[in-house]
């Protein structure tokens, strides 16, 4: 087994950034072609989800409501100034996994794979693992 | 491999649905004796957990809270008006996992599977994959 | 197959609770060297999650802001007085999965495992599963 690595390069401080394409890419260069892919981000002030990417007033709209929850500033403890970034990181979440059949992901119509960047800009990773079925 | 699928016909605008029968009787169905099971919502206005079933008023709780955080109404940009629900859905997410030994779910004492409606009521499906342990 | 627990035993009443130590131990004593890893929590008033583990200060600042998200107190229905623990459960989650190579964990830098407890001190349990990969 080898993991391999997807590159994520963010613009914003925090941002919904859509890898589907690159998750695609990925996967048929590996000639995987059944099976459960895992995309794990290997970082603490970032995240990834899977939500509506057709519209991007989505994104916006789960951004909001992240930082209403964990605004920038709120008295945290941690002197580095970026907690508002791991507290997001663990309300949404460090991995998904989704079916592949037949070399394509099985996701849902409007199903997008976003790196959750909330530290950013940065140059980000994600990791990708290719699990076995049992039938 | 084959993705199996289960239907749920959700009948509030927000609810938790306990599906952890479904779940069981699709395991026994497929013949699946050991290892994990994936339990998969492909929409992103729903999302599925695993919480307290024995009492009602958990589900009722939970969903109180996550109204708070998203509510109805909050300002948002996404035209179609079920923002709130792809808020909740991203904080909740997309899939759960749990190991099956000897037939039978894994589950603790108290936990239940739920399917979170968020944007119902609806008919809705939850994926199901069947993954391999090595030991 | 066989799941394998870890027990865990909590000091508060909400603590994040590092945990890698223990997985890294029961990884090497199982003798699983490349696949990936779930560590499952079977209880409904705890979760996991992966976070920053060198400032015991990100630890504080997550627990403020799921304490503000979810209130001891906030008009539950629930009569056993823990819905705050059940909502702060759906929230984080309850497994996390991540790749083992070489025997080791593929984590992030400054990634650790933490058990959440949300309604303790209690003796609590972590399941491990060895899943496999497909290349």
């Amino acid at each position: 087994m080898k993991t391999e690595t997807i590159r994520v390069k963010t613009n914003q401080k925090i941002e919904l950034f859509d890898i589907t394409g690159d998750i695609r890419s990925r996967i048929k260069a590996s000639g995987f072609k059944s099976g459960i892919v895992m995309a794990y981000v290997p970082h603490t002030t970032a995240a990834i989800t899977i939500n509506e990417g057709a519209d991007p007033d989505v994104k916006s709209d789960i951004l909001m409501i992240l930082d209403q929850i964990a605004p920038m500033k709120a008295g945290y403890r941690h002197a580095e100034g970026n907690s508002a970034a791991h507290v997001k990181a663990s309300l949404v979440g460090q991995s998904v996994m989704f079916a592949i059949e037949d070399g394509k992901p099985v996701l849902g119509t409007w199903q997008t794979v976003f790196f959750c960047e909330f530290d950013g800009p940065r140059v980000r990773r994600v990791n990708i693992n290719y699990l076995s079925c049992s039938k």
